[in-house]
C-alpha cells in the first residue's frame, strides 16, 4: 500500500543548539520511498551521515528563535508484516555478525538482569519466535499501554515496575526479555498508519528463522502501514531528534499518516 | 543556490536483468536535498543499501519490456567550488584512514604507471593543490574535451593515447596523475548547471591542506551548480547504473538541471 | 616501555556454550605488539571478526567440560598517558563522526539523567579537558575505590548510590558524566602494569582538543604501562568475555603483567 | 594441520619512506593464529588499521638506511580446501551486499573487458562452481605458470596476450573472466605450504552456492596449507607492501612455510 506521512516539529530555541535528527526513512526490504520533502525553517546547513546501524542522520545547530522541521513522504510499505509461527532460534555461534550488537543489554535494554523472567515467560515453548510471541502476549496483558502519558523515555526494569508505558518502553521491554533469551532484538521508530492517536510510533524486531520479524506490544495484530525510520539497540540510538546543550521547548510535534492511491508522478 | 535536477533513464530489457542504481544524490557538507522524487516504471519493489563509498545504491530486478528510471529533486548547492592555491601536500602517514584508499591505482586509473608523467609535470611546483592543478592544467591544454564521443569507459592509459576524451575519462587522467604523487583522489558523477550540451557530468576531488577540494578538468573555472551523486576511486565504483547478464538497450538518457528560487514548500 | 602480559581463564563448563571474547589487544597509536599467543584448551575452532567499535573479537562454542583461555603477548606502550589541562571543548557539530555514539547513554551510563550533577560539579570550569578532570577528581574523592569486591557490573546511577565500586564502575560514573556535558567518553578495557592487586583494569577516554585522553579514577597519576585491549560505549561492549546461556563456572582468573626488556627475537 | 610460517623483508632506504603493509594474518573460519610475532628493524612506532576489506593494516614511516620487516606465526588451517562441484549461481539480486564490490571491475581484472571470452570458455557449462572450474582449466592449459619470472604486476587482458605469468596475475585472469559472468571473485595473498619454489603465493575465490570456494589455477589440486594473509578485489588491494615516494631497494624477501606438530605452548 501507499503512504503519505508527514512529521512537523516546531522548537523555540533560547541559544544555538546542536541537533541530532534521523527524519528520513531509507528505501530497504520493506519499504520503497517514491517522493520525499525535508525542510528546515530558516533555511539553515546541515549534514548527513550513515550511523553505525545503517540509519540516515542529519546534523545542524538550530539558531536561536523559533526553528521548525517539516519532513513529508510517500511511500510503498507492506500489507501486512510477516508472522512466523514456528520460526526457529539460531544458536549464537551461528548468527549473523551484525546482528551480535543486538545481543548485548543496552541504556534502556537491561538485559542482564531478565534472564529468570525471561526463563520463567517462556517455560515450556519451544525456541524461536514462539518465545518472542509468548514475551508479547504477557506484555499486552500485563502492561498498560498508556500513549502520550510517558514523555521520559523508560527502561525495561522500570516498565516492569510501573506496569504502564509507552509503545516504546513496551518494546524495551520486549527487547530486555528476548535479548535474555540470546534472541537478537532491536528498536524500530516509525509510523503506524491507522495509530490512535497519532504519533510517532515504536516496537521491536527480532531474529529468529534466519531473518528480522516484527513485533508491536501495542497492537492486536500486525496489520501493515508501517514506516520504519530508523533501527538501534534502543530508544538512545533512535531518537527522531536528539538536542545537546541546555534543553529547548518543543512547541509542537505533529505526525500525519495517510493511505494515499499509488502516486502518478 | 538551489538547482532542480532531474534524470529519465528509458531501457529495452530484452530479459530479467539485475541493476544497480546510484541515483539518489545525499545530503552532505557542500548539498542539502530539500525534495527528491524516484520512480521506477513499472514499479517494481528495490532494496537500498549504502556502499562503501557512502553512496545511497538501489538494487532491483528490471523486468522484460519497457523499463523507465525516473529521479528528480531539489537541492540546494554551493554557488561556487572552493579553490585553495597553496594548500599543502599530507603526508601518506597523516592521512585520515578513509582517504587511503584513493591512494592506490585502480581499474580506470592506472596510477601504478604514472610516476614518471606525474613528475615530470610538476617538477618544481610546490606539493599540494598546486600540483593538482598544474595536472589540470596539462589536461585541459592537451586533451581534446569531447563530450558525447565517447561511450566506452576507457582508462588514464587510454586517454593519454587518444588524445581526447570525455569528463569522466579525463578525470581519470587527473586522479592518476594525483595518485601518482601520493595525493589521494577520487572521481565525483553528478550533474553540472551550465554543463553544454547538458548530460551527466563527472569531475575528480583531491585531499590536500586536510579537506577535498574539487577539479574538474573540462571547465576554465569553478564556478558552483554543482550535484555530486557519487564518489569513487573510479568509473568502475560510480556508474549510475550497472547492468549484469547480456547487454540491454538504452532508448534514452535524459538529463535536466536549472537554477531555481528557494522552494517554499 | 616493553611489557609481557598474559590472561588465564579457566572454565568448567555444564553445556556447550556460545563465547565472545576479547582478549586480542591491537596495535594502535599508543600500542604496538610485537608477539602475541592465544591457546584454547581443549583446541577447537574459533571464528574473528572486527567489532562496530574495531574490536578483535573471537567466537567459539566451548565445549562441556574443562575450558581454558589462555593469551599471552609482548607489546610496547608509553611510559605515561598524555595529559592536556586546558585542551578545549569540542562543540556536537564539529565533532568526528565516529565520536558521536560516544555522545549517547549506554546501558551503564545513564547520561541522560546525569545533567544536573555534571554541571553542579564543573561550575565556574573551563569547558574540556579541566570539566573532564574535576569530574574524576570529585569520582576520587567521593567513590570509595573497592578493587575486587564488585562482581555484577554497576551502572553510573548505582555508583553513585553506593559510593564504592570497582574500577571499571568508577569510570562509568565518569562517562556518564562527561556525556552530559557532551564530550565524547568511552571505556578502555585492558591492563596496567602496577596495578594491586593485578587485575583487569578499566578506565575511560575522553575526546577533547582534537584527539582521546585518558582518565583513570583509581590513579593518582597517569603513569603509563597501559595496555587496551578493547574500546566501548560501556561494560556492555566491553566484556573480555560474554556467555550466552545458562551460567559457567569461572574457577581461575589470572592476570600478569610485568615489565620486560626490548625483545631481541 | 599446523604450519610455521615467516616472512622477512630487507629494504634499503634511502630516505624516509611511508609504507602500507599487510602482513598479519587474521584468524577466521578456515585458520587460527596460535601464535605470532611481528618486528620491525630498527624498532620504530607503527600503526595499524583494518582496511575495507577487513585486513589488518600497518603504516609506518621506514627510516632512511637498512630497514627489515620480519613476522612468523604458528597456525592451524585446514587440511585441504573444499570443493564443490555442482554448487550454483546465485542471481545478482540475491547476492550479500559484501560480495558486491567483487563484481567490479578493477585494477588489475578488466571484467567489462571479458564478456565474450568468458561466455565462450564456459559455453554449455552449468552455471556457478563448474563455470568457475572449466574457467581455471583453461588458465592452467593455456597460460604458462612462469614463477618468480615477473616482478611488474600485469592485469588479466595483459596476462592473455602474455601467455605466461605469476601466480597472482594468473587469479587476475580468472577473476576477471569469473565477474565477467556476474560471479563474485577476490584475489587472495598469503601462503602455500608446499609451493615450489617457496614464495609468496596467490589465488582467488569466488562466491557460488551461498560461499566463498578457493580456486588456484598453478596448482593441481586444491590440497591445504593456505594462509590466507589479505583479501581484495586485485593485487593493487592486497599488496604485502605499498611504498609510497621514490622507489626503495629490497634485498631480500624470504618466505618460509614448514608444517609443525601441534604446539603445547
Amino acid at each position: 500500500m501507499w503512504l503519505h506521512a508527514s512529521c512537523l516539529l516546531d522548537f523555540n530555541i533560547p541559544v544555538d543548539t546542536p541537533f541530532l535528527l534521523m527524519l528520513r526513512p531509507r528505501s530497504g526490504k520493506q519499504q520503497w520511498v517514491g517522493r520525499e520533502q525535508y525542510v528546515l525553517k530558516p533555511s539553515i546547513s546541515a549534514i548527513e551521515f550513515t550511523d553505525p546501524f545503517g540509519n540516515l542522520c542529519q546534523r545542524l545547530v538550530a539558531p536561536a528563535g523559533s526553528f521548525s522541521v517539516q519532513t513529508s513522504f510517500d511511500i510503498e510499505v507492506a500489507d501486512s508484516s510477516d508472522t512466523a509461527f514456528g520460526a526457529f532460534f539460531i544458536p549464537v555461534e551461528q548468527l549473523p555478525e551484525d546482528t551480535l550488537p543486538f545481543l548485548l543489554p543496552s541504556r534502556y535494554c537491561e538485559s542482564d538482569r531478565f534472564s529468570k523472567m525471561a526463563s520463567s515467560l517462556v517455560q515450556g515453548v519451544a525456541p524461536g519466535y514462539d518465545q518472542c510471541n509468548k514475551i508479547v502476549e504477557y506484555i499486552r496483558t500485563n502492561i498498560k499501554y498508556a500513549p502520550g502519558e510517558g514523555q521520559e523515555i523508560i527502561s525495561a526494569c522500570e516498565v516492569n515496575e510501573r506496569s504502564q508505558a509507552v509503545c516504546r518502553d513496551m518494546a524495551h521491554l520486549g527487547i530486555a526479555c528476548c535479548r535474555a533469551l540470546s534472541i537478537p532484538a532491536r528498536l524500530v521508530v516509525g509510523y503506524l498508519e491507522t495509530l490512535q492517536p497519532m504519533d510517532l510510533h515504536a516496537w521491536f524486531e527480532v531474529y529468529v528463522g534466519g531473518r528480522w520479524y516484527t513485533f508491536d506490544p501495542t497492537q492486536d495484530n500486525l496489520k501493515g502501514g508501517r514506516v520504519a525510520i530508523a533501527y538501534g539497540r534502543d530508544a538512545a540510538d533512535v531518537a527522531v531528534y536528539t538536542q545537546f546543550g541546555d534543553p529547548v521547548e518543543v512547541l509542537r510535534m505533529q505526525i500525519n499518516v495517510e493511505q494515499i492511491s499509488p502516486p502518478q508522478y
